[in-house]
């Protein structure tokens, strides 16, 4: 997976690369990650100017684009080409997923009031992290980068923590706990040090269901299974997890 | 506005407080960022540690995140605590504009597994960028500071940008150029450079219900006005600004 990652701003992108899981995927050879500096492309070094039509504030010029852009075309890449924009689509594991089967990507990063329309000619997806407004696209890149880089084949050192993602199974994530065992008067629930581990699955699934209905009832399945059922129901009955699972019997369901 | 970023990476957050509108915010006193390096408040610098309960990947401990805070609140601080989680509030220019309102912010950022349970009862607001997975809340905390910084009065040189803002009226953005004027055959918009103020505002809100028609049609408006209306109208029928311009007469509503 190679990305060129077209900014103003080339030393802020490469101080991300230092750190975390991207830098473990570089390190592993997963990932390359150039950084493109738009200045570097810039007639006289200008990268933005006024508005046609007035606008309170500037916009990047079309030159430096397509001249980086040209450069890595005549040396055989053909990458994917993202622009970060407000009103893009939005990113998801599903677009991640999407994204990470292409060989080569390059987002445009935005700044200050926009990219030069034609630049867009250049460009195969519009991106955005949703309704808010940054003055660039840096974080979004970043976040696009961190996000493929850590679903890439070895790039994780424990590839089954992607099984466990929110957003991968059918219900989102249930609370983590690690030592100590009490901290400040608050203990672990039991049942998490009890060993038994067929309890601790089914604790997980409670909380994850609790989870979801407190927190992303949008997300909720239509095809339950028995036993999701069953804890929604107990769930919705005010029952906790004890009180639940001392009268619950496996079903041959 | 006073951010706290606690963190396993203090330095990835330190550069990106170098770059953009986030050192102008910074530099201007409009906003000060405390990076709180969470291993220096670890016991024996160990931040993380392995799930109870059996978990691939590793938790963070509950130690540093308790530790930090009380200094921070002896030292007389009360932040609005953000933790960054999948499941957590989307950010939304609605939600930015409710946190340029608050005096301090700590924003706890999330890695590996996820944080101890426990620390949650710190924990006023659970936010994230959308459904999808990052290694860590870094990149979610400079989304924050950067959406906020850029509200904050006498943070941008051209506040007038705020209100040109997707998200802020009732339509995202236009199509926006500079110069030069044509470039590889494409050439700016023609009543762009012609002067007609009237004309232009007209183009500029066309090309606004365009874009949101396309692009965000969840975002149409309910209540239209007469000349949004013709607009709206006006595109269905596949007429072209041109087309649409050189009949259309403002009427008297």
């Amino acid at each position: 997976m190679h990305f060129f990652i077209f900014t103003i701003f080339p030393d802020l992108i490469g101080c991300f690369l230092r750190y975390g899981i991207v830098r473990q995927a570089i390190k592993k050879g997963k990932v390359k990650v150039e950084v493109v500096d738009l200045r570097a492309y810039a007639p006289k070094g200008q990268v933005d100017d006024e508005a046609y039509g007035g606008l309170p504030g500037m916009v990047l010029k079309p030159e430096p684009f397509f001249n980086a852009y040209e450069e890595i075309y005549k040396r055989g890449f053909k990458p994917f080409v993202i622009a970060t924009e407000p009103w893009g689509k939005r990113l998801t594991q599903e677009v991640v997923y999407r994204l990470k089967n292409k060989k080569e990507i390059a987002i445009f990063c935005g700044r200050y009031e926009g990219i030069d329309e034609r630049v867009k000619i250049l460009v195969d997806e519009e991106i955005s992290l949703g309704d808010f407004i940054l003055s660039g696209g840096e974080v979004v890149a970043m976040a696009i980068i961190e996000a493929v880089a850590r679903t890439l084949e070895g790039v994780l050192s424990e590839p089954k923590s992607l099984e466990e993602d929110s957003f991968s199974g059918r219900w989102i994530g249930y609370p983590v706990y690690t030592r100590p065992r009490e901290f400040k008067g608050m203990k672990v629930p039991e049942v998490l040090t009890s060993g038994d581990h067929a309890k601790i699955e089914l604790w997980k699934l409670w909380h994850r269901i609790e989870n979801t209905l407190k927190k992303r009832p949008d997300l909720i399945p239509q095809d339950l299974t028995p036993l999701e059922q069953e804890i929604v129901s107990a769930l919705k009955k005010g029952l906790t997890f004890e009180e639940w699972i001392t009268s619950w019997r496996p079903s041959s369901s």
